[in-house]
């Protein structure tokens, strides 16, 4: 099968100029059919520190209410969104932005009121992965924002890791996916303190004991859930690093 | 040749909920193929004041500083452009959000400062009617934001109106092209306090005697001379109406 490489980057590269201008270069460098998903959490939690508009996180997730839900459609699908794609474009690389809703390319329910109400957030139902096969066909990178739709007129907000893995396992029946998380350390590290202590492979027994021991926590939880969610599910590969390092096989690769 | 409507509307409809479900519902009941352009300059303005950003104004353009570009992608390109998208598609209707970065559909190059710095504004160079053609041929509705790029990795704010006129044109070619400004009002209007006194033809003579005597002035003056050039470059009908009244052939129609 043909090679399909699914980045993921998150808010700190994407937010800062000179780190998203080291992730566009290395993007442009990778060879072969590529998608970009983006987050942009901290824009958008500074944005709405200007506006009055309070951020509210529960386990690491935004809950989204109305004002909110305007506020992250405004960074994601707007600010960030639109700056990558005219900086790919600048790199000779055609590209699209994508929320869910642009073409129907995912669909999302909004999550049921447990414990927690999330608000205006969606948990992924389906990915069309012919609009992102056909895009990919017509030499078109699509730049994914964590924006989803209910099928009903409401944009949601979506985890950008999620909606990586989600895009990942829906075109892996068509493509040798890799799923790569990038973010600003090298991987994931055995000892926060230190930046060089990338632990090169973990699988899900390590998981579980890290876990235990505290040495994995906070977004990274969430993250290698999803990477082992997605290797069940059909991905080839699972890799965490850092952004200047993608395509360099460096970093944290996940198995089963 | 067959028959291909763009449609312009203006802040006013797509920044009023109850302006723009009727919006979408008389867009959805059109027959045949279509592209929407729209505007959200007062929603703009609005961010801006609550953001501590100044809107300047010359000549109804909008002075775009680097903090203003960035307002204005959040504004035109996230906010408003998502939320017509999701609505069409819970309407059933498949379309897609594009600035002039997406897919490189419009090119454009940052206005040469003269007596006025206008910013970040863009002069359209060049429409990309293929992208616009495959799209409506694949059965996506393009919905574009009034944001082209230069090229060089930069967006540029530009006029919806000469957008929406650039768009027809370039499609011109190869499609029987009525370009229909929809805003607030039912047509020009002979007596601005008169709401029925809809002018139903305008002509370039009856244009600059209507303009002599300032009955035609502000805003609707690039709105008519955008309406006469898109005519004299190959579009078939110039129609300028209530977004209420899409499709039903009344308002104001614009020939040479």
């Amino acid at each position: 099968m043909t090679g399909l490489n699914v980045i993921k980057v998150g808010g700190k590269i994407v937010e800062d100029p000179s780190a998203l201008g080291n992730l566009i270069s290395s993007f442009v460098a990778m060879k072969g059919l590529k998608i970009l998903v983006h987050g942009g959490g901290r824009t958008a939690t500074d944005l709405a520190s200007r506006l009055g508009i309070e951020s509210r996180m529960v386990n690491g997730r935004r809950i989204t209410d109305a004002a909110t839900l305007k506020l992250v459609t405004m960074v994601y699908a707007g600010l960030i969104n639109k700056d990558i794609v005219a900086r790919l474009q600048a790199a000779g690389v055609d590209s699209t932005g994508l929320t869910g809703a642009d073409m129907n390319c995912i669909l999302s329910r909004k999550r049921p009121v447990t414990d927690v109400d999330y608000g205006y957030v969606g948990d992924v139902e389906k990915v069309d992965s012919d609009v992102f096969s056909k895009l990919l066909s017509s030499g078109i990178i699509p730049v994914i924002a964590p924006l989803t739709h209910d099928g009903k007129g409401s944009l949601l907000n979506t985890n950008a890791d999620t909606i990586a893995s989600e895009v990942a396992v829906s075109l892996s029946s068509c493509f040798d996916v890799t799923l790569t998380f990038c973010f600003e350390k090298k991987g994931v590290l055995a000892r926060p303190e230190d930046d060089d202590s990338v632990i090169p492979v973990i699988d899900k027994q390590a998981f579980v004991k890290y876990k235990a021991y505290g040495t994995i926590r906070g977004g990274m939880i969430p993250k290698l859930e999803n990477a082992f969610a997605a290797l069940e599910a059909g991905v080839s590969r699972v890799v965490i690093t850092e952004a200047g390092e993608l395509g360099r096989n460096n970093g944290t690769v996940v198995k089963l």
